[in-house]
């Protein structure tokens, strides 16, 4: 069984490879670049990871791996430009070191690669790798509709939250695993339970991202403690701890949305989590989401020590996160 | 063979049938109201004529058909946003009535939907009419970055100006009939015949529109006469009077760009393109691409009355326009 990294550096040496060049070249440059800014690469890895637990050739299911990294670089660009956001991975966004039209323009072109690449795949049902991975497509959207919609309402429910983040964010590892599996030729049943469990983790991933931005260490997580909160961003934490709260304690969460001193703001509301126990009712989400991950990897018909590998990539990002 | 009315009807009605829903339903709605605005339906009728010609049923053909159409109308929906266009055929835009992310969002739900219901063709190699959809999808990208680029050039050739047109609209029109015809087992030679009878006709029926603009009869055109002279569009006609005009020429159609009185600045410009002798070079110009058009269409491997309705289709519509 190959390791993370292993696969991790096939797919990096494959992308640098990767040209994306046409006329006009200010469509194709975006493209380039946002490949080039790099990340954990989770999509494609775990889409070769699927394909060699089932005995699958990586070349083989490379273009697929290539095909969910672009489509989930296209969604990055097109998501900058409705949270208005100017930096990505440290670098400036699409639409700020060119502008709307393109980030628009160059998103679209990188969907339409992106199946390019998806039904370049050989000996495989391109059909049928095109129903995986477009039912995940339509549904990241939904998942980025709902998040916005989210903006204007004033109580959202956990289910709500946890529906949203299975569409924006869980649906396309599963996607990623079932298409690997799927080209490695896994039964239908094996690589649906791949599926799930790639969707599960991908909740317990975003929950864990959610708890590390009030309860992380700063400098491990690598990004400033307190971000989501400082933003007002209806989180996981926030929303339990408004269902947790009494009438007096939701008063005081609310009235630190206009709070100016963020610093103040930040302290403010963690202590009230802490008061509320979030913290504890959000990892309980969190365990039983990666328990029902595990149960459908247990399940799946192939050796335990072909599953090792996945599980413990799944444990250390989760680790690592914390 | 069917006639464009035939297929028409054939096609309003599948897609009043179509039925575009899920959750967050502001995600959706745009579609089903995109479709409903209407027009000649010319991409899907094609794709059906193509099919006719070559002995297909139209039901398996339909798909497609349906595919390009839906494509169509997401490029319009992007389009809007980067044009600022708050009307398309009468009513607002999508993110005019909605809201910018819901116009991106839903764009790209349309891109996916398109796909599906190409993928969900019968008895038909998916894979090659993806290449044939996905080449024509690409280019209409590149075709919409040009234009846009154009608007920040002192001068375009007109050559560049075909290229353009060629890909933001031509491309299309020609897959469009290609994948109908590839459907019905047109031969790749054949159907290769029929995209580039399409591609020419589409830049011939470009041209048209260009010239209608300043001289066309505005009752019959269902649009004011002069709209691109006075929204300082480089449009053919523009390009070539810069081609054709000597220096004093030239200095008066750049001073016709800063003109305040609309009606003014739209006569000085018709009148000078009278005086350069526009209208007859770019008539040439139309009349190469229509003749190059009708070339491939006669070199196709069909008896001529097979081709009789596409042919009529083409002269009547580039008639009606006129």
């Amino acid at each position: 069984m190959k390791t993370y990294k292993e696969l991790y550096t096939a797919v990096e040496t494959q992308i640098s490879s990767l040209s994306f060049t046409g006329n006009p070249q200010n469509l194709y440059d975006p493209i380039g670049y946002m490949l080039s800014l790099g990340g954990k690469r989770l999509r494609p890895v775990l889409c070769l990871m699927a394909n060699d637990m089932f005995g699958g050739e990586a070349q083989h299911a490379m273009p697929a791996a290539l095909a969910v990294e672009v489509f989930h670089n296209f969604t990055l660009v097109h998501d900058d430009i409705m949270d208005n956001a100017p930096i990505r991975r440290g670098k400036p966004t699409v639409h700020e070191k060119w502008n709307q039209t393109i980030a628009i323009l160059s998103g679209d072109l990188m969907m339409i690669k992106a199946i390019d690449l998806l039904v370049s795949t050989q000996k495989t049902d391109v059909g049928k790798l095109i129903q995986i991975f477009n039912k995940a497509a339509a549904e990241v959207c939904e998942g980025q509709q709902l998040d916005m919609n989210f903006e204007n309402l004033n109580e959202v429910q956990v289910q709500q939250y946890l529906d949203m983040i299975t569409l924006k964010t869980a649906v396309l590892l599963g996607a990623s695993l079932k298409l690997g599996a799927t080209i490695a030729g896994a039964t239908d049943d094996d690589a649906e339970k791949l599926y799930l469990f790639g969707k599960h983790i991908g909740v317990a991933f975003q929950i864990q991202d959610d708890l590390l931005d009030a309860f992380g260490e700063g400098d491990k997580v690598g990004k400033k403690i307190g971000g989501d909160i400082a933003a007002n961003k209806k989180t996981l934490l926030w929303i339990e701890a408004l269902r947790l709260a009494d009438a007096s304690d939701k008063d005081a969460l609310n009235s630190c949305i206009g709070m100016t001193n963020e610093k103040e703001k930040i302290n403010k509301v963690i202590d009230l989590y802490k008061k509320l126990g979030v913290l504890e009712v959000c990892e309980q989400l969190k365990k039983k989401q990666l328990q029902l991950a595990f149960a459908y990897l247990d399940a799946i018909s192939v050796g335990s020590e072909k599953k090792q590998v996945l599980k413990n990539s799944a444990i250390e990002l989760m680790e690592r996160m914390s």
